[in-house]
Formats: C-alpha cells, sequence, structure tokens
C-alpha cells in the first residue's frame, strides 16, 4: 500500500498511528506529500480533493479520507479491533473520534488563519469561534475521560492524536486547564508505543 | 429521537434525507439550530464543538458527526442498506460519501469567508484554494459518474447533497462542465423522492 502523507498532518498521524497499531506498517510505504501547493497533479490523481492522507491499496483502490483509511486498515488485520462492530460499542467510539475530529478541524483553521493569510485579514472573531471548539471539547473530556484500559480504539487514538496536535501547533494551551486528560494522554502515550513513533518532528 | 438541525445545513440534510430513505423520519423530532451565535448551551450540551447536525437517541446518546448519526440510523432499520458491510462495497461508497463530504467542507468554507469577515479581509488565495477543490471533484464525478440503479446508500445520498449546496449557496455554477453529473443528479432526485422533501428553503 502507499500512503500520501506529511510528517506534520495530524489526520495523517491517525493513518500512521492506525498502521502500527494494526501491525501493518511495513506494508504501507509513506511518500511525503506537499498539501500547500496548488495543483499537485500526483495528489489529485489519488484524492481530487487534493488532501492528505490519501491511501492507494494494493488493489489499486484510492481510499481517503484518514477516517475511511483507518476503518479500512482495521479490516486488513484482525486484531486488535479499533472499529467494534457491537453497536453498544460502536457508536461511543465513533462519537469520540468526531469528537477528535472535530478538536482537529478547529484547530488547522487556526493555523491557516496564519499561514494562508497576512496578518490584517486575519478576524479574531473567526478565531475565538474556533477556539470556542476546542475548549469546549475539552472541558467535555476533563469532565468525563474517555476510557482507556491501555489497548486503543479508533475514538482513543483520534482524541490522542488531536491533543498531540494542540501540543505541536498551539503551545499546549489545553493543558492548563485538563489535568485529567494530560493524566490521560500520558498513560495512552505510555501504553501504545506507535504514538511516540508518530509524533511530529519539531517544529 | 431528536435532532438539533437546520433547513440550510448540508450535513444535516443528509441525516434528514438518511431519516427518509429508511423511513425513520417519523420518529426524529427536529428542532431548528442557530450554530451562528456563540456559546448555544442547548447544543454544547449534545455537541461540545457547537456544530449541527446533533441525534439525540431515545437511549439518551449524543451522536454527531452527520457520518455518524447517519450510520446510526442506518443500523436502526434493515432495509435499504445504505452502508453495505461487504468490503468490495463498503469502501468505495465510504470514499464517494468522504468526496461528497470534501466538496462540502470547501463550499462551506466559502460561505463562511463572507459570512464571518468583512469584504475587505477575503483572500482571494484561500478561496481559489476552496474552489479547486469543489472543482477537482466535480471533474472525477463527471470523469466516471457513480454507479447509481435508483436505489441510493450513503455515498450517493452525500453527493446528491454536496450537488444540492453547490446549487443552494454557489448558484449551481457546477453545472457548466459537468453535463453528465447534473442528468445523475436528475435521475437520483426522481429515484429518491426525500431529496426533494428536504430542499433548503429559497436563499
Amino acid at each position: 500500500m502507499k500512503l500520501l502523507s506529511s510528517p506534520a498532518s495530524p489526520y495523517a498521524r491517525k493513518v500512521r498511528l492506525t498502521a502500527r497499531i494494526k501491525g501493518l506498517a511495513d506494508r504501507i510505504e509513506e511518500t511525503t506529500t506537499d498539501t500547500n501547493t496548488p495543483g499537485n497533479a500526483d495528489l489529485m490523481r489519488v484524492n481530487p480533493l487534493s488532501k492528505i492522507p490519501a491511501l492507494i491499496t494494493d488493489d489499486g483502490l484510492m481510499v481517503y479520507d484518514s477516517a475511511v483509511i483507518c476503518e479500512y486498515l482495521d479490516d486488513q488485520a484482525p486484531a486488535p479491533v479499533l472499529f467494534p462492530t457491537d453497536p453498544a460499542k460502536r457508536w461511543p467510539v465513533l462519537v469520540q473520534s468526531a469528537l477528535g475530529d472535530g478538536i482537529l478541524d478547529a484547530a488547522i483553521l487556526l493555523v491557516y488563519e496564519k499561514r494562508f493569510r497576512p496578518e490584517d485579514k486575519w478576524v479574531p472573531a473567526w478565531m475565538e469561534r474556533q477556539q470556542a471548539k476546542i475548549d469546549g471539547a475539552i472541558a467535555h473530556l476533563e469532565a468525563a475521560p474517555p476510557a482507556f484500559d491501555g489497548q486503543p480504539d479508533y475514538g482513543t487514538l483520534t482524541i490522542a492524536c488531536a491533543l498531540g496536535y494542540l501540543d505541536f501547533r498551539h503551545a499546549g494551551t489545553w493543558r492548563a486547564n485538563a489535568p485529567k486528560m494530560v493524566a490521560w494522554l500520558d498513560k495512552f502515550a505510555a501504553a501504545v508505543p506507535g504514538f511516540g513513533e508518530t509524533a511530529p518532528p519539531p517544529a
């Protein structure tokens, strides 16, 4: 399999972490792919939206976005199960992943505000709107940290990657008001070696 | 079930359309929910990210985002199956939905550029970046329209809602270069009454 990816992309990290948890990393060739320059034809052939991560399977199927790739990879090896099929487990896991992806979507928009706009085009109300989504999600998690018994699933791995991205690009300010989630992330990182292995490079 | 929703939200339309296709609309009470005003506590109790659609199930589970709600609803009634479990069908359907969601994500960012920023803060390069994602996706679809035999699935319904949103908020400019997809959407709308029933109100 070939993965169009980037060491700094948190969505790609979800996929790279999933591959490591599932023991599939050796079967995936990762290619660093630039999404900042428009018109990357190699990427658009795989994902017309010009987004990473995007996966080309051994059968030649083009798979995106990160959620679909992670579920696809989960299906390629039996254990551990990251997407439970039992409804009592599946919906909470998928909702948790949606919360983590929502943190990432807001955190990325904050990064893009500065990457794609000169400072005189920044709009504080827009940035506060995104920050409020992150703050709301962190407060929700801190009030009831996700169950974690040492075995990751797609929900907890997405939350971990989201918090890792807040550390990477947003100076870890979430930590000040979320001591339980700080401990939670420490426990996750200690139990899941792939989390450290997929950490973004120093900024 | 209670759905926090909005008549104009294309992500909510995916859910409202799914409910109609599955024969579940009578079991769902829809509440129009404002996401433009910050700090909507009623919404944040359901989805800490302050986004719609968000569903409260009869068991009291809070479910989001639109993809998770649609899969949840698909599981609440046996037919028609919108999320196939057979891998040969499942991955193409999920990738198609990711393409539709990607069109929507870009189209929404273009709307938000004008809704949340005064005109002197608009950034043409950012808007062109989003438009290129839409154009890339439409060209990809036009080159090989999704198979559609009259029976919708989560992939085709997401594509239909994405095209419907481009008609609603972006003056249907996609139509000029995509005659096959125009015919495809006509066929979809004729075969799936819920599509017309969930159309956004006149702008």
